[in-house]
């Protein structure tokens, strides 16, 4: 584990949104590890996951790690929604829980482009990298700012969620709380008045997460990971990370991710082309969520870019190196889209 | 289409179910398509699905179908819990409603097994074959009453099923409508009251039942189905398919589907060492409920088995035959399973 460092918050002011609503006083958080050098050409950007937080992320940061401190400048970004940036749960009204604004990937990207230069006043990262979620707003960097990004990695990810992708959303994360008699369209006293919408999320997403074969009798892929069974790890993984959420933060990652799209309804082909990063696209075998024949696909469609499989048993999981091999892969191929 | 038939009723009487409750008057709904021979020999039994009824196993049965009633006595038998048997919505306090016995898959056969020795006087039994449900209790029949089944064949299915069915279960039948608002233990005055949490199965089924890539932008395999889009496909298809149904009838037949197991907690492997039947076990190319190496694995353990993977878009639905080629692929192996 990485040097511990806090959250930090930067203030956006008055941030005019690509959906047509202002956020006074806009905030984003991030975390950063390591030091800018005075080139400033060290900067590694990291946005995370829906329903993720930085910490999640620091697992392959540390020293002699993939992302080593000592040698970059680690940023972690965070999006509207995630609890510590601008998001429901802690939002002024007239925008607080269900009336919360929709927001776009691009401006969670928008406002991430301000950190970077507004106060580090950085003029090109080393590298942008994201998985799932973190890899949508990879890919709406490396459109929106080409001159900007020497590298990116797509792990797990696709320029936009396909229609699986959105039905996965809708049905996964917005039916199972939007449903739950405590919703109140989103003003609840209590997210834990919810707890119950927010478990059958995590059972939505411990039947549709997990490769094929992960449960099988013959497999029990769980134990490799530390569970006694099916059902620990569905508790002790699945609902222990969906529990502790806020519903309404949960419902704007979600809403966000269903409608990214760096083409904004226009010629995704001509957006991925203008993409300069040297890219890898990143799948890993099993993933139902980002189909690896899907990411060659996206691949294909970038000037520069490099297709990447991961053979693992984990599935869209293999990002969290629950197994020692997923680890080790998980390293290996960061240490590859770092080499020169 | 076959000649229309009506649905029938064979009274059980008070019905020792395995779990432990005697049900009184307890029904098994039925329906029958040509005539049984005199040398009684040329029966085929074709239960029905989860949340199936009998019509929707017709597709197969009609002059020059491959169950053409000309030839054989075709019997449809129902399951507790179908609507039709007795069921949650059907049956008289204390045993009404959300207070329905469980039952078992093994109930469903020894009812079937009275309707077809004491009703029709059959010694064997042509054929058993099923999808899905039907399946489960296609094995239950061959383990149970060996010595009175020609033939079995198992249609994507399995003799129990497997952890991630029973998650399936439990995630997509059960929690959507125990969780819904107007659910009340299963004690509601109108099961449309429930709708909502009815289309939230349909979601969910939609989610997981067809194969990887089924929505694809590039695939768009509902177009081939007559849909005109994703949506209309989970409206017209799913929902049309789960808003009827009676909600505590569809959690009878899931609670029982998670505990179909033939050995009943003992040696599975050493129960399928007792079919004699010549079985087929069909799988679908792309079916997550039952996949092909599954099955294969399942056919293995059967003395006088063989296995047939059919390659369909439709994965787990190629049942259905929502495609010309679906429909061939069935026909042509409901022929081979009754050649001689």
């Amino acid at each position: 584990m990485p040097e511990q460092t806090t959250t930090q918050i930067f203030d956006l002011g008055d941030f005019q949104l690509s959906t047509g609503f202002i956020l006074p006083n806009a905030k984003l958080s991030y975390k950063t590890h390591g030091s800018l050098n005075p080139a400033k050409d060290n900067a590694i950007l990291f946005p995370h996951f829906l329903g993720g937080a930085p910490e999640a992320l620091e697992i392959f940061i540390g020293e002699d790690r993939p992302l080593d401190p000592r040698k970059y400048f680690i940023i972690l970004p965070g999006l509207f929604g995630n609890g510590f940036s601008s998001s429901p749960s802690n939002t002024e009204p007239p925008f607080d829980q269900g009336a919360f604004p929709q927001t776009n990937i691009a401006d969670d990207v928008i406002a991430q482009h301000r950190l970077v230069t507004e106060v580090f006043n950085i003029k090109e990262l080393h590298l942008v990298l994201g998985w799932s979620v973190g890899a949508l707003q990879t890919y709406e960097w490396a459109v929106r700012f080409p001159n900007m990004i020497k590298r990116a990695a797509s792990i797990a990810g696709a320029p936009k969620p396909s229609p699986w992708t959105t039905l996965w959303l809708r049905t996964a994360i917005e039916e199972p709380v939007v449903s739950d008699p405590a919703w109140n369209n989103g003003f609840y006293t209590d997210p834990q008045a919810i707890q119950g919408g927010l478990r059958r999320q995590a059972h939505v997403m411990a039947l549709t997460l997990p490769p094929l074969g992960f449960y099988r009798e013959d497999e029990e892929v769980w134990r490799s990971m530390g569970f006694i069974s099916r059902d620990d790890f569905i508790s002790r993984f699945w609902e222990a990370f969906m529990v502790p959420q806020d519903p309404n933060n949960l419902i704007t990652q979600s809403r966000k991710t269903r409608a990214a799209d760096p083409s904004f309804g226009g010629d995704l082909a001509a957006a991925l082309q203008q993409i300069k990063a040297k890219m890898f696209v990143v799948a890993f075998t099993g993933d139902m969520m980002f189909p690896p024949e899907e990411c060659k696909r996206d691949a294909q469609r970038i000037p520069n870019a490099q297709f990447r499989e991961i053979s693992s048993i984990s599935g869209h999981l293999t990002t969290f190196a629950l197994t020692e091999q997923d680890r080790q892969a998980m390293d290996d191929v960061l240490q590859e889209i770092l080499a020169d």
